[in-house]
Parts: structure tokens; C-alpha cells; sequence
């Protein structure tokens, strides 16, 4: 048996009970959350009013999950949607914390009524700061923002501190109708994050469309394309002074690999160096800068997310399991973590593994063993 | 005086006669080519019975370069639209040989008619070949295709390897009404490369529009957004198999940076691992060992570019000088070498000012003091 190396996770997902919406808001609204309605080969979701007819996912044909689809591959470790399972998939996994984002937020880009999603997330994040943080502080929840309005994202956020979160989730691209993250309309939002001590946790794959590309090699070019929200919106706040207005922000960019955040901070810095006379607003350093100051980056397998901290002086890698999903490392995350880490001096491990993570979520601590 | 730093650069532009086609084209096809009439703060441009109307390019308010427009800019260099000017640039800055983007050619994109396309290619590429390489072998020209039909492209591919091409630009996306490049349709474009010994050279910035962000940050945030094209092409390639049945064939992607090719490598691998049910065709190797062999990677300012190398084992890392645009070293290449590379073992640095150029365009060779 190989030793055990532990690592904290900026990457993990928790699938919330079916009914959370029926038990905790009013009929008017809980009647309007989404809802699926499943027959043969199809699917009606319901949202806020809005019926989206979509192809129930096919199984897969052959090979190891023969017969299953993508979600029920999904969701079965055991600890998918059952907090005290996740702990024991965690020990058996040897994941200590846990950055863990909502399920059912993901959907709320569809709800077009300010009200709706107000009340749809304060009945989300009072269930799951009790749910996950209640039982561990090894479980740093997410809370998720009503987006509509940003004096409501300002107003839940504020709230969720109080309740004891750490990190608010954001989508890579606002909801319809909202400006990009650039954009002065969200200043009080990154003002309030930084006041009440938030991470900002962007996910990946939360743009919208996730099949952009069709025919030849597909599967493969739209995993690569699901990377790039997440870098735009690092990008975004960068080139929008976000951080000289707010120094003690940090951003956590969850699933999308690390290596890129080095290779955008070169980028820009060759667009500010070159094009200075348009470059507004006026930053007070270079944007790599805060890009290795405020940008900390989750991936799962990547080898060169290694090389990205030992010889590209970004320092806020951070490795992430996707728990439970089917990119992620469940049932194989101590190979990966010997894979990765096996011959690598311990420093190096430690800030990828426990480092970088703790800056963000001290609270977490490290495993009794450790 | 530092001592001279030669490269050879993967990526530079030449700007083509104005009359170019008038002299080259029957009036009926000349007078459909791209001409543009200026008026007080906008211009009319002409192509192919289209008339599209844009602001004209804002002179800049201060600084280095006050009262110019970037195209001045751009084409400040002495050598930026006569080749004779243009070696004794390229022996100042310290560049020998030279891939030589067509400035006309990215124009093809709006044009509806095969053969208009097909004519225009032929006086395009007629004339670079003799103006370029004619006059020196330390210019790589490319040439354009007619891209409207696969039938067409693969012909002019032939055409020109007989007329002394090594190299066929290519933009990094296809046409309107033409399917991206993981299509089949491409297929015997491909293989006619290989044959003829054509190198596949991408440029960035060709996916057609460049202002995809305006408001705050705005240049910065389209100056990273066009590093995507390049991406996705050589992702496409990939993922659609073309290496398994071109194994020799070569891709070129200017202008872009390195850096994200061993991501995008990790990306790929991580899809084709997690969800090989999905991955279609199946592929021979694992999609990273693709991105080492067959795609090369031009870059100019960018640090990261030479761990890239060191540490990642990525070896196709190409410095490029961009000549003679705005983005580019002009006026600082030596500076820009001598950042890059003092300190640095000779070995990473050959590799990078000439190794894997020389690779692509042996015939170039090097400089004679080298």
C-alpha cells in the first residue's frame, strides 16, 4: 500500500435533496424552482414559467459504466448527496477540505424574477451551511447570489457571511441580462466580497451552452472550451481594476487547470506593454500581477500544473478532486496524487496540496496525521 | 553594446502592393477585390459587391505615439511593404529567417465567390513568392488559399508547392458556409499538405471579429481573446484524428504564445481519460503526445514561454517577432531577446530562436556568424 497523501480540494460539487425547494419556500414560489418531468427519451424542465423540452441523456454503450448515464456516473460515490457518506468518501479518498458548490444554483441563470432567486438562495444557503459546514468545517460551502439585482447579490452575501460562509459562488458569465463581470455595475458586489472577508469561487462550465462544438472529436472540444470562462473572468476583473480597488480580494477559479493563469498573465501584460494607450482604465501594476496575487486555480490531473508553481512563479495552484463528477478523481485520487506528486520535493506538494488552499480557508486546518 | 541575439521568427507580415490585383486580375475580377474609399471619420470597403461601413481608426492622443492610427503604426517600419528594406530591418533587430504572413490574403474571409477567391490567391501568391523568396531565402512566404471549396484549396496547395511554398496560411477559422476544421471535408486538405511538404501555419487573430468586449478592459480582454483561435484549431485537428492519418504533417499557430500548448495538452488528456466513451474517433496516441509532435507554437514577449520548454517538455517553442506590427518586437527585439534568454543555457535558447523553426524550414538555415 502506497502512503497516503491528503490534499484539500478547490473543487467539489453536493447534490441537495430533490424536495429542498418545496420545504423551504412558500407554494407560490417553490411551484415556479425547476422541475423535471421525465419520458421516454425526453425530458420537459420547468423553470420559473419558461418549459425547456430537452433529450433524455443516453446511456453509454459500452465499457465500464455500460447502461449509465453521465448524471448516475455523476452521483454515485456513495457520498454524492449524504454529508456523512462524503466524510467517510473523503477519508477512504484522503481529501481533507473541500470547496463544495451548490447543484441546484447551478440552474438559477435560467429564473428570470428577481424575487424567485432571491428567496431560491436564501433557501439553498440556509440549508447548506447547516447541511455541510453543521456537520465539518472541513466542508467550505458555497453560497450562492441572486444576480439579477446586485443589491440583492450585495444584501445575500452579507447575510451568508453572518451565517458563516467563506466563498460565494459565481457563474463564469452573469445571468442573461446582466452586464459582464467588467462592468461598474458589479463594483459593490467585489467591494462587499472583500469587506465580509468572501472568496469570489468562479466554476467553469457555467456559461450557458456547453455543447458548442458537434461531428469530429466534439466530446473532446468542448472540455477544451469550458476552460475559457473561467480564464475571461479572472481576465475581466483584472482589466477592470478590481484589484486596485480592492487589494485583499481573492478569486478562486475551480475545475479549469492551473497553467493558464501564468500564460494569460503574459498575455496581458504584452497587451498593456505594447497597446498602453488603450489600456483603461489605467492599472497601478501590471496585470500579472494581480493575476499571481489574487488568482488561485483548481485542476484535477494536469502535469503541468507542477512545472506552473515550480517555474513560472505562480504560486496559488491548487489541486481539486471534482468530487463527485466523472472528470473528477473519485476512485482514483490517491494515484493521481502519486502520479502527480511521487518524486517531487515536499514543499512543492504541500503548497499544492494543503499551501494554497489554506491560504484562502485557514479555518480548515490539516488532517490530525499530517 | 550586448552582443547580438539572432532568431529566426515564426510569425511576421508583409503589406502587398495597393495595386496588387489591378495589375494581376481582368478588370471584371479586380474591381471586386477589397477597396476601401476614406471619408471624414469613416471609410467605405468594397469587396465583392459588399459594402461595409466602419469608423475610421481614432489617431492616438499621447504619448509615444501621438496623433497615429494603428495601422501607421503597424506599417511604420521601413521594411514593413518593400523587401529589400525589410532584410536590412530584419539585420538590425537580429532576425533571420522569417514565416511571412499575406497582409491582402486575411481580406479572403468576406469574399462570397469561388472563383474571385481562386483568382485572387493565384495573383496573391504569384507575386509573394517572386517578391519574397525570390529575393531571399531567409523569407518563408505562405500562401492563401481559396478556401470557399476543398477542391480548390487542395489545387492552389499543389500549385504553389510547385512554385517554392513551404508554408500555406490558413485563418483559424474557416469561411462562412465552410465547417470548422475537424470536419471531413477538410480531409484532402490535409493529406495534399503532407504530400507536398506544406506546413499548416495558423494565424490568430482571423476568427473574423476582434472587439468581442468593449467597456472597461476591454483591449485587454480582446488582446487574450484571440489567443482562442489558434487553440481551438490545433485542438480540432487533434481531436479529429488528422494526425493519424497525416502522421508527418506540421502546424505552425503564430502569434498566439506557447504556454497554452502543454495545458491545452493536459485538457485533452484529461477528457480522452475521464470520458473516453464520449471521444470519437478514437485516436492512436493520447492527445498531448499530438500537441508535442505536430503543433509549433510562436510567441514574443511572453517569460513563461522558455519553462514552457525547460520544464514541461513542450519542444516546438518558436519565438516570433510579429514584424512589423504593433504587437510585435520591432524596435526591441534585441532587448526582448536578451530579457528572455540572458542567464539562460545555450541549448534552451537555440532551441527557441532557431531549433524548432529549423525544424519546420530547414532550407533557411542559419546566420552566417552563428
Amino acid at each position: 500500500m502506497m502512503d497516503k497523501i491528503w490534499a484539500n480540494s478547490g473543487d467539489s460539487h453536493f447534490l441537495e435533496p430533490e424536495d429542498l425547494f418545496a420545504q423551504a419556500l412558500p407554494p407560490r414560489l417553490a411551484e415556479r424552482m425547476p422541475r423535471s418531468e421525465k419520458f421516454d427519451g425526453y425530458e420537459l424542465l420547468h423553470v420559473d414559467g419558461q418549459t425547456i423540452r430537452r433529450p433524455m441523456p443516453k446511456p453509454i454503450r459500452d465499457g465500464e459504466f455500460k447502461g449509465q448515464t453521465i448524471e448516475q456516473i455523476s452521483h454515485r460515490p456513495p457520498g454524492s448527496k449524504d454529508a456523512r457518506l462524503r466524510l467517510a468518501d473523503l477519508d477512504e479518498e484522503g481529501i481533507w477540505g473541500e470547496v463544495t458548490y451548490p447543484s441546484l444554483g447551478m440552474w438559477a441563470t435560467l429564473i428570470r424574477d428577481p424575487e424567485l432567486v432571491r428567496e431560491a438562495a436564501k433557501a439553498l444557503n440556509d440549508w447548506a451551511v447547516e447541511a455541510l459546514q453543521g456537520l465539518s468545517p472541513r466542508f467550505v460551502a458555497t453560497a450562492s447570489l441572486p444576480l439579477l439585482d446586485t443589491a440583492d447579490a450585495v444584501a445575500e452575501l452579507q447575510r451568508c457571511a453572518g451565517l458563516g460562509y467563506h466563498a460565494v459562488f459565481l457563474p463564469t458569465v452573469p445571468p442573461a441580462g446582466r452586464p459582464h463581470w467588467n462592468d461598474e455595475a458589479w463594483d459593490p458586489l467585489w467591494a462587499a466580497a472583500e469587506e465580509a472577508g468572501q472568496v469570489i469561487a468562479f466554476h467553469i462550465g457555467t456559461d450557458g451552452e456547453n455543447v458548442v462544438y458537434r461531428g469530429r472529436g466534439g466530446a473532446l472540444l468542448n472540455f477544451n472550451e469550458t476552460s475559457y470562462g473561467g480564464q475571461r473572468a479572472a481576465a475581466m476583473m483584472i482589466a477592470s481594476g478590481v484589484f486596485d480597488r480592492q487589494p485583499t480580494l481573492k478569486v478562486l477559479v475551480s475545475e479549469g487547470g492551473a497553467t493558464w493563469v501564468p500564460f494569460l498573465g503574459d498575455r496581458l501584460n504584452e497587451s498593456a506593454r505594447q497597446q498602453p494607450m488603450f489600456v483603461w482604465p489605467k492599472l497601478d501594476r501590471q496585470p500579472k500581477d494581480y493575476m499571481n496575487r489574487h488568482i488561485y486555480a483548481s485542476f484535477q490531473h494536469d502535469e503541468t500544473a507542477i512545472p506552473t508553481f515550480t517555474s513560472m512563479g505562480y504560486r496559488n495552484v491548487m489541486f481539486g478532486s471534482d468530487y463527485p463528477h466523472m472528470e473528477g478523481t473519485y476512485g482514483h485520487t490517491q494515484k493521481t496524487l502519486h502520479n502527480l506528486f511521487d518524486g517531487i520535493d515536499d514543499a512543492t506538494r504541500d503548497r499544492i496540496t494543503m499551501g494554497a488552499f489554506l491560504e484562502l480557508f485557514p479555518h480548515v486546518g490539516r488532517p490530525p496525521a499530517n
